[in-house]
């Protein structure tokens, strides 16, 4: 059985970024480094050292994180398994693909998580529960 | 002569933010507080103290503007007059309409002044020449 690993689907991008005299400028466009239409942008901050986020899936959304301030540490699992990411640099990309399960496990003191998603806020299509999400994407083991 | 000051029309706006124990979230929503298509994010930051950007205005383009981290300083300019105003905090948005100067004055060493831009970056649509934009929002003085 040829199993495709998170790893081979979900990898940081590195952003265009132009660098002068005047500091940095990095950029992302819909439908280029973002591939979907953003409806919904937010940032996270002011996260204390001892909190994380996330810890859900969504059952429709895209998302692309970018940490434009800071360090934060995220793990996803998809169906192929789990990946660690450090978000550490204003010029690295992280996609999230619908029935991704997000964990924003560590913020540092000065973070700003960016978050561009393709979907306006809907409760309803939030996976909330780790055990709901195992079941939608491994069927079978139901 | 009934004269609109810019300040009547450019004002900022204060973004929903939710706080808890895991800290803020800030939220902006395409056609809600942002009235347009969001087809460009930048983020500007690394900006030295005695430095300044922008200097343009742009012929099509709207763009929201957000200070997610750090002060930044800007002044804008349309037909109607000159305006500056301080984007000291997350949840401030100032929205830039097309045919407006906009210059990007200070910002503070850990500043990074996030852009939401309505149209890709297409360079014929910018307005580079301060002479040039007088005379294309008081066509009545060429």
């Amino acid at each position: 059985m040829f199993i495709l690993h998170i790893n081979m689907i979900l990898s940081m991008d590195l952003l265009k970024t132009y660098t002068d005299s005047r500091g940095k400028l990095t950029i992302a466009e819909a439908h280029r480094e973002i591939p979907f239409d953003v409806q919904r942008i937010y940032w996270i901050y002011g996260v204390p050292d001892d909190q994380s986020r996330g810890m859900h899936a969504n059952r429709i959304s895209y998302q692309y994180l970018v940490a434009v301030k800071g360090v934060v540490e995220i793990c996803l699992e998809n169906a192929d398994g789990r990946k660690h990411y450090l978000l550490d640099s204003p010029d690295k990309g992280l996609l999230v693909p619908p029935l991704t399960w997000n964990e924003l496990l560590k913020f540092s003191e000065d973070a700003v998580l960016l978050v561009m998603a393709s979907h306006p806020y809907e409760p309803q299509t939030y996976i909330n529960s780790y055990e709901e999400f195992q079941l939608a994407v491994h069927p079978q083991t139901k």
